[in-house]
């Protein structure tokens, strides 16, 4: 009898704080200016597209009452099918767009949700809602265990095989080199010609000007920058900039 | 007995035709690499988050399978939503960006789908799924009936109210100017400090270069231009640009 008191006791317990949290979204999300007719769905699916746009920048979490969209997002079939299409349109500007000549024509590929994911790792770190913390997300980078995203996977290759010098240009540290060569071949990845790392001197740097320095000094190399393959718009931002730019969707993060 | 096999025998070729646009629709689709377990819904979601993305360009239409999904979204709660969080991060830049000082300080808002509404034109003429005719829509310009969008109504006051200097800068030809005006005016638009259209010079250029001339020609006259907001990405193409931009969702139509 004591015993089924307290189970009865646990379990309006557990209403209790299911309901303070729901309560909890909701209130939160009321603070919001929304649309008369519109849904906690609506509102999350606004403030994703509103990061693809570009129009959210600087954001540092994404909003709590979100996360659970945003997450599912992430696993989802139209992630994967959103990224597919980007792909097809790289490979259809890629079929017919460059007069390939002198070794000196390069394409450049971020590394992280652009040739391999962070997915898993933010899947239990709290889905874009918690602050990233960069020991440990460096941590679990130096584990080499990124998967691959096969769509461009199979466009790294393609695009190599045409003949265009690869380069990857990443926000990942240098201290972080052995384990990212490491992650890209166990995932299939192979024969860039350069994979360029922050170091010291560029880690008080926006991202954005740092990558501009890098494909600056690919420019004064006398290299011809086709195209851009990233999943941040800090990745093109600056000059010199590419013929052509392809954004891939993420909206885990924001690196400016 | 005849009326009624004939009742029976257009019914029949009315269901031929049904399914004869149905499965054209289907084999449309197939012919197109799609993910396994992706619905034609994840497809035409893909083309128009891809389009935001600005990974698809110098599309002329609507992808023939998707006119109804973009149709369904133009006509949403989400696209509505979509636009007002837009417009909320616009108003947040605003409330604390700029330090106005000399009466030179200039803000540039796009006309069609920024302030005034193509939807209905577009809703009477296959929702972007036939190649626009562009003497039948500026025959609907004419008639100077194109509705407000709501959120960048007040936007474009509150900004005025700041003691911004606003410019239209739009790609419709001069011929419309009394047309667009009175529209404007109508809607609820007034104390704009210019409204750019396109001259017979204008018509044979890119219009992103269009409009890129006529931002250099505020900057020699000394604006500093703090923000843009339009729906399509040739209105922040090429230098000048400005500080920050703001992209409306569009997925009936691409200007280059």
């Amino acid at each position: 009898m004591a015993r089924s008191t307290l189970s009865l006791l646990s379990l309006v317990i557990s209403l209790l704080i299911g309901l303070g949290s729901a309560d909890w979204n909701i209130l939160n999300y009321q603070n919001k200016k929304v649309l008369s007719g519109s849904s906690l769905k609506n509102y999350c699916e606004s403030w994703r597209i509103n990061v693809e746009l570009n129009n959210i920048r600087e954001f540092e979490v994404v909003p709590q009452e979100c996360i659970e969209y945003i997450g599912k997002y992430m696993k989802s079939t139209q992630y994967k099918a959103d990224i597919l299409r980007a792909v097809e349109e790289c490979q259809l500007y890629v079929s017919s767009c460059c007069n390939l000549k002198d070794g000196k024509d390069a394409w450049i590929f971020d590394v992280d949700d652009t040739l391999i994911s962070t997915v898993p790792y933010f899947k239990k770190h709290g889905f874009g809602g918690i602050k990233v913390n960069i020991t440990s997300l460096e941590g679990w980078m130096k584990q080499s265990k990124a998967p691959a995203l096969d769509h461009t996977l199979g466009l790294f290759h393609e695009i190599k095989g045409k003949g265009f010098k690869v380069f990857l240009i990443s926000t990942r540290r240098e201290s972080l080199r052995d384990a990212t060569v490491d992650n890209l071949i166990k995932e299939g990845y192979h024969g860039w010609a350069g994979l360029v790392l922050r170091d010291l001197q560029d880690e008080n740097k926006h991202v954005h000007k740092y990558k501009a320095e890098a494909r600056k000094r690919l420019v004064n190399e006398g290299y011809r920058i086709w195209g851009i393959i990233g999943d941040q718009w800090s990745s093109f931002d600056g000059t010199p900039s590419a013929k052509r730019t392809f954004k891939l969707p993420n909206s885990l993060y924001y690196i400016s």
